[in-house]
């Protein structure tokens, strides 16, 4: 009964997510219904991070066991010839049955994209969220560096959402690009629900010189919702990366 | 009556192309229809470029006159109001009545994606072509070479094409960039239809090493469409740059 860990991208436009919902077409439902095809029964996928819908990925990952003894370079190319073409398997590998997508993944990287020019590229519209008006960078960026750390994120959760809200938070950049691109990119041990684009929309009011960089820390202290930014639209937002310690693998330990 | 040249990117997926057809939405027929609400009368709209079904465009440049006094920006804003966010509108300016966006062009610029590795990304799959199997890069960049220059390229022209197939070609090259994307880039006083497409279709065939570089030569010395190779698709082609020359707008001409 072999393991394995796909890495996965996808454009999150048409999902209702990563997760499979009671409607609605899923990234992790797809997967799922081709693995069923693959291995005559029914396989449950278990991913790192759950996106929402319209969230993309540029490298989800996922773990799951097949009974069926199928080579992993089998899996992605079956995989792919029956995915939509919106969700591409980059990679595949056979890994230690004990091995979990989500409860081994150490950190995981997340890239929001902002387009701050009067015209939106066209080739960006599904891919940033255009913000009109000048932004401050350098206090957006000065802002940003207050996110790293311990801390109880819940001002920047969603409704409903967990008790327990402290996370760590590794690195937080705010970086200007070339005609309009201004990125965001957070790296931390885990995450809240939308707190990324919580996060995202409380810069957007430092950079409107609204509030000072200083303020996310009140924010933060605040514990309140109500005290932050409004939530930004899922379509800049991306998985970048999901990081797991080598050990896990059982790779290095004899 | 003043004039005006506006500049437009376009993702030209959903598009018969930039050119008005009997059936099928045309990025100048939007555009037209645009123009004839704010100047109450039919508005007949001058491309630089005749890009195909398909093409996208980072900079199309467009003329035309009105009869109703209307600043540039308001042009801008209100023709991004009524197109569809497929197509924006750059930059509008007014521009003297001698200048036609198609006859005063002195050079255009377009470069060709192709993605070269197993696995598409899925944020490239309407922009790139996708090219299985390995490709030999430094012999399709010298292959490139041997099209810049004047020459006759009857070769590289669609069916039922032109004429006059001589045109003069300034900049040709293969650049490599990270994670599979390859870029054909071609700056060209003029060009035939199909012509960059079919100068990829044949520059591929040198990269799978069928073909040696200097076999371009030969193909274009033999005036003969059958010799070169396949037309690459349109979703991977793009109208860069187009070209004009100060002295046109009458700027240095005092």
């Amino acid at each position: 009964m072999p393991s394995f860990k796909i890495t996965i991208a996808y454009d999150g436009g048409p999902f209702v997510g990563w997760q499979r919902q009671a409607s609605g077409t899923s990234v992790q439902g797809l997967i799922e219904e081709a693995l069923r095809e693959l291995d005559d029964r029914d396989v449950s996928v278990a991913g790192a991070g759950r996106t929402d819908a319209g969230v993309h990925a540029m490298a989800q990952v996922a773990s799951f066991a097949l009974i069926r003894d199928v080579a992993a370079d089998v899996i992605l190319r079956s995989l792919n010839a029956k995915l939509p073409r919106e969700i591409r398997i980059l990679s595949a590998e056979e890994v230690p049955a004990s091995f979990h997508a989500r409860f081994h993944a150490v950190a995981k990287a997340y890239r929001y994209r902002l387009w701050n020019a009067d015209v939106l590229n066209p080739f960006e519209r599904a891919y940033a969220w255009h913000v009109f008006g000048p932004l401050d960078l350098s206090a957006m960026a000065e802002a940003a560096q207050f996110v790293e750390g311990r801390h109880d994120f819940a001002a920047f959760q969603a409704t409903g959402g967990k008790r327990r809200t402290e996370r760590v938070i590794l690195r937080s950049t705010v970086t200007a690009s070339s005609g309009g691109l201004i990125t965001y990119d957070v790296t931390g041990e885990g995450f809240l629900r939308h707190m990324v684009r919580s996060i995202v929309g409380t810069l957007i009011e430092v950079g409107r010189g609204r509030r000072r960089p200083e303020w996310i820390r009140d924010v933060i202290a605040s514990r309140d919702r109500a005290q932050a930014g409004r939530t930004a639209p899922a379509h800049g937002l991306f998985l970048v990366r999901v990081h797991y310690s080598d050990v896990q693998f059982g790779r290095h330990v004899p």
